[in-house]
């Protein structure tokens, strides 16, 4: 039995494996590509705890969580350029705190309005390009 | 002539006035009611100069933004005690660093999925009601 709460930002099961891939623990949080690319290079920033507001940090945390994320972003500017980071946290029902970081391009997908959550048909790629994505984030992020 | 850019978070002009209501200043930013109130309490925090995304701030500067938001999202939670605040910051075609502030309610708009940019038809209040938001929230910020 484990002590965790039942949140695949906590137990990093199979729920958290159906959407997402690691990349790279950062400070105080860890890094994953989100399966769906629609948004290509689409990311999200889990925080380590088991927190659900960005006020529920002391402020050396909140601190070292936004630097993680502005880490991240900067780390997809870099690999893959587009115009514009979006970021969004919202997590109604799942209380764990973690930003989406989703690179919007001109002309491209939501252009000038918000990200879809979910869009649909899901862009779903290879291992093997999802290992390259990876790469080329974990690389930019140095 | 102003040396400001074309930008209404810059020259807090006309165009911002149709959509916010200035309820305080913060640390670095300043806090803002939204005039379409679907999601009850709904404010946006935006940054004092015209940047474009966080990881453009330097590390000192980047908290003290991310201080602001979150001390204007425990406000909201105080004065109002949504279920959960959501965070969303966008910009696309709007160069400056603003986050979202909407507050989400169980079993009220969107719960459970990321809010609506602008939901039609738009919740509008009277310049009293609007007062008494701004009010609260204020007092709530301490």
């Amino acid at each position: 039995m484990s002590s965790l709460p039942d949140c695949f930002y906590c137990r990093k099961d199979e729920r958290l494996d159906a959407l997402m891939i690691e990349i790279a623990p950062l400070e105080v949080s860890t890094l994953y590509l989100f399966k769906e690319q629609t948004y290509h290079g689409r990311c999200l920033v889990a925080y380590r705890h088991h927190v659900n507001e960005l006020y529920e940090l002391p402020e050396a945390e909140l601190a070292r969580f936004t630097r993680d994320v502005a880490r991240a972003a900067r780390a997809i500017k870099t690999a893959f350029n587009p115009a514009k980071i979006n970021y969004g946290a919202y997590s109604d029902k799942l209380p764990h705190l973690h930003v989406h970081l989703v690179p919007k391009y001109v002309d491209g997908p939501s252009w000038g309005t918000t990200f879809t959550m979910m869009p649909e048909p899901k862009k779903l790629l290879s291992d093997a390009d999802y290992a390259a994505l990876s790469a080329q984030i974990r690389a930019a992020l140095g």
